[in-house]
């Protein structure tokens, strides 16, 4: 890794190597997870490079590879699981300038992937169109960031997550070769980069089916309990267009959502949705029929005055943020149970784990059937313990654990090896130099998941 | 302790005991500091006790006199340094239900205890007026909070702090007696239970000056480095109308800022103000006339789409949250330097400590002079080493630290015992029940201060 040749190489372009530059820009929202907490706190770049265009991300790969560096790319850096965190340093590489709308269609649009998703959204708004899906975290998030590292967010009750091959139309990807090659990848080549922690290439460009603009009206709902919250979000969630649809058990929303805490009752289960306007007298009805359910906030009844946060801000993973916020021993889970055991389900989990486990669900649309995902929220006390927890979840219930508590594709979100993204990384980044560390098969082939063995650091 | 009996006397007050609950209202923005974080991460409140009203505070006040059982009065829980946390459990005194305005004049307005400052900020606002001092905070603080535990805010720059006798006109509080008291304090006396951290009574009420609502512009300037920034920060501060100016030296703003990253350029101190509209073309004039400053952002002619936070939400100790968010290896101090040698300190400091202290300023107006109070980020690698840097900053500069550190009254902003506050505890809490373990003239009162030595843990 020989830095100086490389900086001279690369004279002209956007390079920082100011330590407190370099350790920021090393970092995502690992600390979310206590153990990634511990493990991560040392990682640190050798350079933050900035490109400008997609002639200098060129540069920069091609000048990588030839003096064998690693490249991590960065987006915001809100990702979970220290995604991107450069685990053997190197460079960064920041797409902050590379942002921007280049095209919009009756139907997509095309943007720089290092845009903010909701400048997009912005924009889309002002020409009467919006966006699909974007993260909780869309005020700052990139594009780039969301595809290669998101799974899933608001919009996913209408259209399902980013596996969706509806979601996506096209990957503009630059390969990590001495050579680099600029690939357009459509159908279902995109896989093989989305989700793919950006170690197959680096994204420039994004294009994504867009529709025309809801009008959507935050709503929170509270129910008797949590099993009755997540019947009734079923029934909503079939009946009426929404754009979000999220459960939360009490006492998170009394607790944790301090700005919204006078709306979500004591004791409540509380349903957070963004609905569309012409829905709201459908859904004033369904909620008056269901016994012991109340509407308690309607943002087209609202006080201005109380210049509340986007409902979406207290939902998906700002849950966790929210609830670490007011108490750093909380963490969290994701996990999947199947829709038709929910109630028993959650009835198991209460009894078994009671407050250290506390549930919050996001619905989605998983092959057009409305499905909730857990993202729980944990009392944490010992690494121990935790890894007992998913271990225990897993072996007595009926429930598939998406670990946020390790660094790699496999354990984390995949709970497998992509073959397809592991071949296209062969050819795409044959010396193993983008984002090394967070794909387990390209180092050890024949590695198998087991809970509670982490990869990275047991082997 | 007898809480059984306890629950009984106060049958049918909102009395909450679920372990969750319980642990939520039992902390603040204590893990701002590793050390408290360390330290209080166990503490828990027996119960949760909301009164409705003064009454029932008289009641349950009397009651736990009657038990013997502690009381720690709670607004939102934000303040910093576990002011809010029970050491000795027993009773945390929520004020959530006692929230509203009370009565409006045309200087003057009289609020309950537990309103969130924001909404006694967008009433008045409703009726052409504006609150004179407000902590970052605002949005979830209560006003009760902020007299008891804050110290400055947003207003300072015209107004100075809390500890100005014109910001507070009356304090009605009621104390921990056998037969309770409800006392009215003006003047003077006021300063008895100001910022005692409730350990010498319950407010209720809050009178407060009020004046007409000003119409501020948030600007956001950018200066080549952080002496001539606090140079221009005391120009303006002097010559225009202003309600809030800091200064931030780099990376602090392009590092941590996410959202108003695209404006604090890159290497660049920043300054941020909240300005009279009627000032901006005097503002604009001096920053063109100083040399390498310029004017990066103006809300009046920003695109409504950015959708930026109050620039206020960067200021004030929400540097430092946005600092932790991105990197929790950020700790922080409170410092004051004076004014005259601002220059020679920031040099000496930059020179001696480099990037373990990142400087960070609000302004106040202390006795009508314009004053900086630093508030730097620290990089936090062992505790030992926290000690030693607060160490060396009293005895190599002319520095005074107010250890954010420490849960005691008198280790933190006070430095010394407030022997006014002591006397009048002895009057209003002849049983130390009031937030016991936050004062320690009350249990220790030979104690003097030495820094490095930590009265709670160590004695
Ligand atoms: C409070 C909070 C809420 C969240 N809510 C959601 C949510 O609702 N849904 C969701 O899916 N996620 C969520 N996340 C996770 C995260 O915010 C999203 O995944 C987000 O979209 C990531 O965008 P980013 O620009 O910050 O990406 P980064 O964190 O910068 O990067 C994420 C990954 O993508 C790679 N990458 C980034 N840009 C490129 C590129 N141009 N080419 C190739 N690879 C690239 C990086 O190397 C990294 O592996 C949340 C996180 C937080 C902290
Ligand atoms: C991000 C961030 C930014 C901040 N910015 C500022 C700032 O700009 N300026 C500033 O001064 N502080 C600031 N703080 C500290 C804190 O927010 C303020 O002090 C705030 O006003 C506290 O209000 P609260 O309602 O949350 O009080 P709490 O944290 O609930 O309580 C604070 C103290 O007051 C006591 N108390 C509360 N209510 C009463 C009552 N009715 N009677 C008697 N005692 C009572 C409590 O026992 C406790 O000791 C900040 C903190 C954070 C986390």
């Amino acid at each position: 890794m020989d830095l100086t040749a490389l900086k001279t190489d690369l004279d002209g372009l956007d390079i920082d190597d100011r330590p407190s530059v370099l350790r920021a820009k090393s970092r995502d929202f690992y600390w979310y997870s206590p153990i990634l907490k511990r493990q991560l706190d040392g990682i640190t770049a050798d350079l933050v490079i900035s490109p400008r265009d997609e002639a200098e991300v060129i540069r920069v790969l091609s000048a990588c590879y030839r003096h064998r560096v690693p490249v991590t790319v960065r987006g915001a850096g809100t990702g979970n699981y220290g995604q991107a965190m450069p685990l053997q340093g190197g460079v960064v590489l920041h797409m902050q300038h590379m942002a921007g709308v280049i095209a919009l269609g009756d139907d997509h649009v095309v943007v720089r992937s290092g845009t903010v998703i909701d400048h997009i959204e912005q924009h889309l708004r002002r020409n009467g169109r919006e966006i699909r899906l974007f993260p909780s975290t869309t005020a700052t998030a990139t594009i780039g960031g969301f595809i290669a590292g998101g799974s899933s967010g608001v919009g996913a009750i209408r259209w399902g997550g980013l596996r969706n091959p509806a979601n996506i139309r096209r990957l503009r990807l630059v390969t990590m070769e001495e050579t680099p090659r600029v690939l357009d990848l459509t159908g279902h080549d995109i896989h093989k980069a989305a989700h793919a922690y950006g170690v197959n290439g680096v994204m420039t460009e994004v294009e994504l089916p867009v529709d025309p603009a809801g009008d959507w009206v935050d709503v929170m709902i509270t129910a008797p309990d949590f099993i009755a919250a997540n019947q009734l979000a079923i029934e909503l969630g079939e009946a009426l267009l929404l754009r979000m649809l999220s459960t939360f058990a009490a006492p998170v929303p009394e607790l944790y959502f301090q700005r919204y805490r006078r709306h979500a009752g004591t004791g409540r289960a509380v349903l957070a949705l963004m609905v569309a306007r012409d829905a709201l007298p459908a859904l004033e009805a369904r909620v008056t029929a269901w016994p012991g359910a109340a509407i308690t906030y309607r943002a087209d009844r609202a006080d201005p005055a109380e210049r509340l946060p986007a409902l979406y801000e207290m939902a998906w993973n700002h849950t966790t943020l929210r609830a670490i916020r007011i108490d750093p021993g909380v963490t969290y889970l994701q996990m999947m149970f199947p829709r038709d055991r929910m109630a028993e389900t959650i009835a198991a989990l209460e009894l078994r784990f009671g407050n250290e486990l506390m549930l919050h669900c996001e619905y989605t649309r998983f092959n057009g059937v409305v499905s909730p995902v857990a993202m729980p929220l944990v009392r944490f006390t010992t690494e121990n313990r935790l890894e007992e927890l998913i271990q225990l979840l897993e072996a007595e219930f009926p429930i598939t654990v998406f670990n946020p508590h390790r660094v790699t594709l496999e354990e984390g979100g995949m709970k497998r090896t992509d073959l397809s993204q592991l071949d296209f990384k062969r050819q795409t980044d044959p010396l193993g130099l983008m984002n090394p560390g967070k794909m387990i098969a390209w180092t050890t082939p024949d590695w198998t998941p087991e809970t509670g063995k982490n990869f990275l650091f047991t082997e």
